[in-house]
């Protein structure tokens, strides 16, 4: 589904987290758990997603390469610790059995909270940003993924099971477990970049609240219309879990038209960035019409 | 046991402390988790350690509140992960039920998340860092608590349980589970400050070290000779556990001679400090003589 270009740009991120796992003293155990998760490959939309962002304004690779390996690092610590058994309980992540199923449970925890800690110091040990850039990306970091964000929408999605929940419930749900950091995955983009206007970051952040929403429909749709093999976990595990979902709440036909709705929205919203939004089109593109 | 000059600066971190989760916006069941564990005291070492530090060489009150609240948003990260029950399985923590317990395992863990989460908000957040303090402070807790320090420690520690190790491997596993952390509580309060040599560097360093190992060895001494009620957690868990302990290696007398010596290493180390070394020579003494 990625063209040549794009997966270059993922394959630096790749050797970039290959680099940084094989130059640190990590005991062996830990180590080979966290390259487990982390090196497992994936949809990458974060990683890309903050290079289209960045690209866009003329950002040096060097830094969105550094930039999008310490989401990755955050998003993979949070899929270990969501597929624990006291969690989602998952056996099965990307076809691949999740880590506390291949290592064991308190590797798994342990795997998560390194991956956690290792994306702050990737920022920092990085000479191509400034002072002020590594302080900007950690302070993104660590609100989008926090208990404001990734951590809370978590808590409340936890909470949801099993309870029918208004639309505005489910969209503050979203908005922080996977929109926060896809938003952040944008701005870490324009922050990598020497130059970018307010109106610019504004659009930026439109664009990414739009796809991180229609990331989280089509999630909804996928989990219903795909098979467990194309999916790579189990499919129908939302209505396994009873939980809600945009297709329970307005139906299949009006999800799908949702999705197209935030796409065209998120497409608008890039008016103000300049020329070069090919990439952050496409990947608009992708999020609306994957299939798994 | 502390003075009221050292308790009023843990009420200043108390305080920081507090307000950082009241005035951000997480869910009620994660933020309650969150404050149950962070704000329910414990030694508050590592805290005033910072201070100790910082105040040795000047540094603003405002900056080491901070830094000293950060650093124990970690210790209370990592203390919630190693108590639960895929870990160390403990109920008890400072007299108090352990997170899973009082709340239920996931919460736990989110609660661990999240707190490590903010720790980086804090320090990068804080008007009173100029960049590069905030940039230095985020990389030093970053590689002390993650794969290369705390987290790797106790991923080695749950490798070593039910064997015997030689006294190496078992410094090894407390300079990275606990001796990583008190490290960076001691640089933390350095890079506080606006000035701070080379040397003093060094010195403030050789203390952490012989501090850091000190507080592990009292800890296994403590482990066997103090009951529940003294430790506020099950005391004789090592040996329950059947984990390699400085008692266990080198005999209770020896430990107690070792814990000795490192005191006296630790106080050796300030000379370059200069004459404000008070709460630093105090701390070395609460360390090595606490009974809890």
């Amino acid at each position: 589904m990625l063209d040549k270009s794009s997966q270059s740009l993922l394959d630096q991120t790749q050797q970039r987290l290959k680099v940084s796992l094989a130059e640190r003293d990590i005991p062996k155990q830990l180590r080979d758990a966290m390259s487990y998760s982390l090196l497992s490959g994936g949809k990458r939309i974060r990683a890309l997603l903050c290079y289209a962002a960045g690209l866009a304004l003329d950002a040096p690779l060097q830094r969105l390469e550094t930039a999008s390996a310490a989401i990755e690092c955050l998003h993979c610590y949070s899929l270990i610790h969501d597929d624990l058994p006291a969690m989602d309980n998952d056996d099965l992540r990307r076809g691949k059995a999740t880590s506390h199923i291949k290592f064991d449970e308190a590797t798994a925890i342990l795997a998560g909270d390194a991956l956690q800690a290792i994306a702050y110091d990737l920022i920092c040990s990085e000479s191509a940003f400034s002072d002020k850039q590594a302080r900007q990306l950690c302070l993104l970091l660590a609100q989008s993924s926090g208990g404001v964000g990734m951590v809370g929408g978590q808590m409340l999605d936890i909470e949801a099971t099993q309870q029918q929940l208004k639309l505005n419930a489910l969209e503050n749900i979203h908005r922080r477990k996977t929109g926060a950091l896809i938003s952040a995955s944008v701005v870490s983009g324009a922050i990598c970049a020497d130059t970018c206007s307010e109106q610019q970051l504004e659009g930026l952040k439109d664009y990414a609240q739009n796809i991180g929403l229609a990331f989280q429909v089509v999630d909804d749709i996928l989990d219903i219309e795909s098979t467990t093999s194309e999916l790579g976990k189990p499919s129908g595990a939302d209505i396994a879990l009873e939980k809600s979902t945009y297709p329970a709440l307005i139906g299949i036909q009006a999800s799908k038209e949702l999705a197209q709705k935030l796409y065209q929205r998120a497409i608008a919203s890039l008016a103000p960035i300049g020329d070069n939004t090919d990439l952050l089109e496409k990947l608009a593109r992708l999020v609306v019409h994957r299939t798994y």
